[in-house]
């Protein structure tokens, strides 16, 4: 965990059309990752729609995920709850069932405070004795962790990484420029810009997108790894053009949480990997024509 | 329920210093609410400090309220979960002990839509089978319920009432004038504008304050029944002035939400109401400096 | 100055076709306000278009409305300009031209501080020596008038009013209480929530609307001043309705701008006091569908 | 100007102590720039205090900058007004005085629309008939320039140029994959990533720092003509530290925009280039304090 890098992906999570976890899926999936080279599974992430499931369907994930990835690679687990003493069971239950880590946001629905969120990070880690990820994600949460927050959590220990989905990509090259040396662990969650942040000095990425195309993410990360830079951004490049996936459906009134989910599951059923694009309730499943824009997507990214 | 008027405090969740239940101190404030002439109950609201509650804990405090309630007021339960499954689950069981009514939110974490909204309170109106109140609370849930959504909302007979906490008494009031005639029941949850509101159409008001001084706040809607607007705007000033209590503390780094429930409960327990002024993890608890503010303030307001 | 009270309407500045100021209309308009009774003017303010203005075109506007005004009421002038020293001059030409008092926002475009601020207001308030009236209006200017701020110019003497468009009536409402028996003047520029402005401690309203209908707004303000709450209740509700002209039109893209000042602008036209429903540009200028409904409405509200 | 490219510094205004525009200083800082090799230069923009100057200080200083210049490189300038007509004036004065081009924001003050904001840069352009780069600066002017809104303006070829200091990088790159091969012209105000901004298809850079920094700049931009990503990115790690001069000052209250600006004018002296640190009022100007600090920094950035 100390030396987490590369590609992680949070996982996807399939389900059937009756909105049960299908965890067939949800191994050819993993097994999928894993042939695409990634160095470790954020299981129970958002974008594993954690956050529509039941506590049993939760345990059922990363079970599922555990099991399937077969300790290759570490496996991480998302504790998304509004406060303490929930993160603190989603978290010990994390543990009992495998998880080699946890990924841990601000406390949300509550007003919080930068200081209170130190003692939240302080709480779970205590009781749960793994190492934990601190995870920015301000569109979810409404609130962003702080440099000086982060700074701190990593001078006391608290966490050995950061998953910075912010967007705000000045704050965490300053972040990682501040840090350099140390042995805090950047990882970005903007799957469009990988290869710069890399470059400046983050140690690998949180690709949503990862989940319909690891091998390009992978790829991309061994490039930035030779610093074969023009390599690189022509990976990067193919994947911005297909992350259009999430722009596909064009439904009215239909989520931007119902976009991206949607647009990567129905290129995953496309490609034979899951079995059905549902998507948890109340988001709009994608319609006919969502699916062949992503058809013709995939084909224009050589995923076809 | 479709006569809900009058006020109807989110009843605050006494903790031991523990951080458990203090449900002797719950009955004690419930019967200090009937005692205060409270037109029904509300918990597991946000000033319940809910979301910092395990499932267990909910239900005890659930219980709780519904037993000391005897029935001489309608018991509403809030649903504060992220997604409709949950939603759902939290209903149900809320419903088996004894609910009249649910308090449902938007979608959170997630990020949502209003269409996508409109289909999370139709499942979970389906599946619960109990009358809803829609809860708009933009500051902790990140998104506004649109006029046009509360409207297809009521036509539709998916929710019952309003509780408005976002603060945009404009567009409450318009609302107000175009539902006017309707079975629609409209509660305003900003507290220190409860004349006003009743003055412009609303029908109950749902104060956190109304914890601590519940027999000001009946007095004040019963001011307003009977238009007499200059004893209304007397009562709320006072009020106002005590409100205060949620600024009292003085600590660095303290969150607004820890604030008020922390104001809230110094008060309580300065009024011997329930045992302690214990907050949910991570909150902060008022300090000596604080209390002593707090009791300086409640004696301005009377109510030492 | 010091006693400003009552409706002091931004005064709507009319364009010929052709763009340039209709002065003719401008006195026509300014007739009609008088004969509908108001308690002063508010001339280059938002609602007036100012910042549609050439220079010479403010002075042009400025000296219409002074002269128009014979001395009957005291006249405002905005000075919407972004930094102190285009304030100052602005200032010491309506000072010139006779006006009797300026409006001042905060500093806009550059990133300014509270503290910076009242810098601000001091250096007008000194250069000018007229009595200045805060316009705190964060939807144009991006950053909020905090109450403390709002505090210490009263205190110092740098202005002897407010003018309240933030929509805020709560914080609106603990400074009114905080500041009765001083000398300061409160005007809210909620033209929806007038009479409960006055209600909790308000001394004057600053209308949009008010251009359109200013007998409305003047008899609303006596039944305020007479405490005839309900008959208050029923003139604000049919200026309610009245409002939805700024919503009159239905082309896309059209700005919240271009829609309120055209709306204002169309129903002055229909009532016959201004020749032209012409609006600054970039603006998108009322069509005929838009013109059909604000005709509708002002048929309903009896102004036909 | 449609093969603008490289460094264009946002030119600093220097100011005497009593708030003037002092020329001499403005002509040594034209110097510098020159010698430092930047490819353009910006006159009247944000950095540059624009809007704290009189219409005359404006003529003043473009003047100064086209002068000294010498017509080495171009001279854009800014026309930062609220609308349309007073940018078009500002813009013919510019074009008076030697302006290649002109730097146009979105309307502001005034509620604006992406559709009314093409109508602006259409009568601008048509008007002034010179080369316009959009300018989209969402914290000055409170809305964002839409994707869709750059496309429409490049397409109908009324804008050459986007200088971008949204911070929204990945917005910024997936506008240069779309637009690669076309004239269209992306420059990055981000002075903190512009070897990530060169990388992925940025043509230029306004930075603000490279007023002090000029020679720091055009070799990090040398570098990344030749791809030398090593040598860019050491290079953009010193400029990342030196930067910190923003942040020297430490005076309760001072905006940020003081802060900015204060960083580079105490730099800028402190380099024996301009002979005040004066900043526009009611901006508070830098210390003792934050100037001892300015000096550290320049050190370390070898620039003692």
């Amino acid at each position: 965990m100390e030396q987490l890098h590369g590609v992680i992906p949070p996982v996807s999570t399939p389900f059937t059309d009756d909105l049960l976890v299908d965890t067939t899926s949800l191994e050819r999936l993993v097994k999928h990752l894993l042939d695409g080279g990634v160095h470790g599974l954020f299981a129970l992430g958002s974008t594993s729609e954690t956050v529509f499931l039941t506590p049993k369907q939760r345990n059922q994930v990363l079970e599922t995920v555990v099991s399937a990835a077969q300790g290759k690679v570490p496996v991480v687990a998302g504790v998304m709850a509004m406060t303490t003493s929930e993160c603190v069971a989603h978290g010990l239950e994390a543990k009992r069932l495998g998880a080699n880590g946890l990924v841990l946001t601000m406390p949300f629905y509550t007003r919080t405070s930068q200081f209170e969120t130190i003692e939240h990070f302080r709480l779970v880690a205590r009781a749960t004795g793994l190492p934990i990820i601190a995870y920015d994600i301000p569109v979810c949460v409404g609130n962003k962790l702080a440099p000086e927050t982060l700074k701190t959590l990593f001078q006391e220990g608290l966490i050995v990484a950061l998953k910075d989905s912010s967007g705000d990509d000045t704050s965490l090259r300053r972040l990682a420029l501040e840090l350099r040396g140390s042995a805090a662990r950047l990882l970005t969650g903007s799957e469009l810009m990988v290869d710069t942040a890399l470059y400046f000095g983050a140690h690998g990425v949180v690709p949503g997108l990862g989940n319909v195309d690891p091998h390009g993410y992978t790829r991309l990360y061994q490039h930035a790894v030779k610093a074969d830079w023009q390599a690189a951004k022509l990976e990067q490049e193919r994947l911005i053009r297909l992350f259009e996936i999430v722009n596909a459906a064009s439904i009215p009134g239909m989520s931007p949480g119902a976009n991206a989910m949607g647009g990567f599951k129905t290129a995953l059923m496309l490609r034979g990997i899951i079995a059905s694009n549902a998507v948890g309730q109340p988001q709009t499943r994608y319609d006919e024509a969502g699916v062949r824009v992503v058809a013709k997507l995939l084909a224009e990214a050589g995923l076809s």
